[in-house]
């Protein structure tokens, strides 16, 4: 531990500011003559950035050794990422195409960086904080790429390539999660704490409410709709959420966990397939298949599987982000074809 | 307890997928083509939405056995009497006139479904979750039939009608109260602990905070005034619940009960109302007069009456929102006739 | 102790409810006219008055003895200095000049306000309430009065010299500090605990979400690029206060005080040369200098000095605010040169 302790102390610091110095000097030459362009997405900005430190921070601050730990590890991958991602989107999307609002150019980070505080959610507790400044640089990269990809050659909208963004960290996450040891199920790490899961249920209850901003925030047209189907949605997602949580526990009480994994499940889900959405009960269908899954999932299939091939998911990623996501994919292909 | 539980475990689930069912299938029915209407309520969709969930979520978790719980069902009250709300909403007033903006709906929606929140607050820790679900549907229509009443035959504009909440939601509370038994002063179930006291702190500054936005979420007009006059009588609120809490205690210590229930008097006085209110001098004694009325009111009242007659008010719902709404009505009244 | 109850019981509650009759006879006799100016700052209004009270009610909860108090004190220095702030700004500034709009009267008041609550940092703990309130209502006038002479001698525009605010109200309360008597370092009175670091550490994030906002707040033209500058600056403010603070505490571990002091230094620093600022990276240049002085400051500064001299800071007030004001007023000092 000292020594482990003694190796982050000397590397970390320095890779921090080593990344600033780098990230200055990138502002310097690239962003210098931004004009001013004037527009309202004051309250889009604001609503984002509260949802990414708040609602995430809390989210993940169940584990009891780990409570404050998340917070800040929160903040450190989002103030990184973000300015990270603004410099990203600024060469692979701006040189041949007009020049972006600042405040919308933010709004797109943070939106960028919730794919790895997905990832983080996946690993929470067993990568140290190099690891984490190493995965925040290489998935916001490997994210802007793939958008690049997918607006390039397949002609996606810049909007709806964002909200890719769960479905990316998700699996990112999953994926980042093989290559650590899985922990013991009994181990104190793995333990919450009264004060713990208080603030994991206010940071769901933050992601509740600021998930149609967040749905909505990058969206210019049918900005209303999507926050009216993503309301839907939601309010679905948490009934159906109570309803099955009473079913599915052995004594019939709440169980916290499936509230805190399954009341999202809809505004995942919804958030894929916004566009496509024309009457508030499709949403509503979605946001309670979504929980379905969410729920049912983690309830038969962690069970069924052999331990060796269970994913090693610390946070429930996989059913509170990465099946939603597919659902909601699947659901825009089908709304499109028809 | 056991057979308590037993009964809440057959009955809760299938109860919410039921209306959830059924919900869906009215959606699909009858909301499948409302065009889009764009307007600006983003912002205070997001207020009212902010201060639904998180402050009357934390406002009522001041019961020691009851915290996260009262988070909880408050969640479930706000989603499943929003749904029931939007629905109820169209088929009484959207026939005979024009369509709605999305965002408007919801907002309406939210703010309608605080009166289940202040009845809930009644009888808190009495209840068990299906009379609650019943309550949420049972109130939500009684009180917009009570709206359609006064609109059409009384001529009251839909906004004024929509601030009657608090008082309706208060004596709904307090008649609800009467048919479960008083609990018994010393029971352990009354007690509250430091993590809940900060709780329902926290949840008194959200809605302090958030009321301004509350008030003046469905105006047109005079939003600006109405957030001036609310913000105003709230901060003489305030002030009065200090002074008043450190002398009416016997050891000059702020009580932090009269905090949490005398601060807020005089946003709801003002909300009945701020139609009327043209300077902010009125708006002052408005809140000044309702917290003492507040604080006096449960400083004497719960003392001179008799116990057999005395309300059984669990979260002092008539001292913080029964009687400085009747006193916003009374004043409205006078503004009204000079 | 028993006789210290007694005057505060005596004198607190008269003193407040005789300010407030003055405060009610003023609002009679001079705000009887306002015009209603319908204008868009509902947003605005709504995140700074969100921030004063959330924001700067937790910063200050860091005290074992003191966390609610902290709150309920920030809450009531709010409203008073709010109403005070208001009726001033009214005698000296609109006598001569055009009416103002509501909600910018009071957001410009709430602004005003911080300079007190920073003041009230400098000597949490110990202030009595009466001492509380005249230094509120003091604090408030001079403060005004400075921003008129700035105004009408110096000609400097009305929105800069409201962010003078962290100046002022950080050597004010280091002013008013040493009329206190020191505490012992030991003493129980200085001790923190798990419930309130996490209390000041929410504080810390409320206030570092909601800074742009406040920061930009009185803009009118330059209002998105204010929120793009001071946004960078905190990101690179909190990447340095990690960086910081691991390589400046013993055990290379983080350090909960330097987060909480270093982290919103960027956004101090941006506030009052906001106006200057052209290009990102000299936002986030000035992030990175003010948090180097704040974290390295605290550290080196305070062992230095002899403990007669030492400044009697209970919160670090001036290495948190007074510091990056002062770094910068010269930053706009020196980009109004070039």
């Amino acid at each position: 531990m000292a020594s482990k302790y003694r190796n982050f102390r000397n590397s970390v610091p320095w890779l921090l500011l080593f990344l600033e110095a780098v990230f200055i000097i990138l502002f310097y030459f690239f962003f210098s003559g931004v004009d001013v362009i004037t527009s309202d997405f004051h309250t889009a900005f604001q609503d984002v950035s509260h949802m990414v430190i708040f609602g995430f921070g809390f989210f993940l601050s169940f584990l009891k050794r780990y409570g404050l730990s998340s917070i800040g590890f929160n903040l450190l991958i989002v103030v990184l990422g973000v300015q990270w991602s603004v410099l990203i989107e600024g060469f692979l999307f701006l040189s041949h195409s007009a020049k972006e609002d600042y405040l919308r150019s933010i709004i797109k980070a943070a939106v960028s960086v919730t794919a790895v505080v997905i990832s983080f959610a996946a690993i929470l507790g067993k990568a140290n904080p190099v690891q984490l400044v190493v995965m925040t640089i290489m998935e916001i990269a490997a994210f802007h790429v793939s958008r690049w990809i997918n607006n390039m050659y397949l002609q996606i909208a810049d909007s709806a390539t964002m909200m890719h963004v769960h479905l990316f960290g998700a699996y990112f996450g999953l994926a980042a999660s093989c290559s650590f040891p899985a922990l013991q199920p009994s181990s104190e790490k793995n333990a919450d704490t009264p004060t713990s899961s208080l603030l994991s249920v206010l940071g769901t209850l933050f992601l509740w409410v600021f998930w149609p901003s967040f749905n909505s925030a990058l969206a210019v047209e049918k900005k209303n709709g999507i926050i009216y189907s993503t309301y839907f949605a939601l309010a679905v997602s948490a009934v159906t959420a109570f309803a099955l949580s009473v079913l599915t526990t052995k004594d019939g009480k709440l169980s916290m966990a499936h509230i805190h994994r399954a009341t999202l499940a809809g505004g995942v889900a919804v958030g894929y397939a916004a566009d496509s959405i024309q009457y508030p009960w499709i949403a509503m269908i979605l946001g309670l298949l979504a929980t379905v899954i969410a729920i049912l999932g983690s309830h038969f299939l962690q069970r069924s599987l052999p331990p060796a091939i269970k994913i090693r998911d610390v946070s429930g990623v996989h059913f509170t982000f990465g099946l939603p996501a597919v659902l909601g994919a699947l659901a825009h292909l089908i709304l499109y074809i028809i």
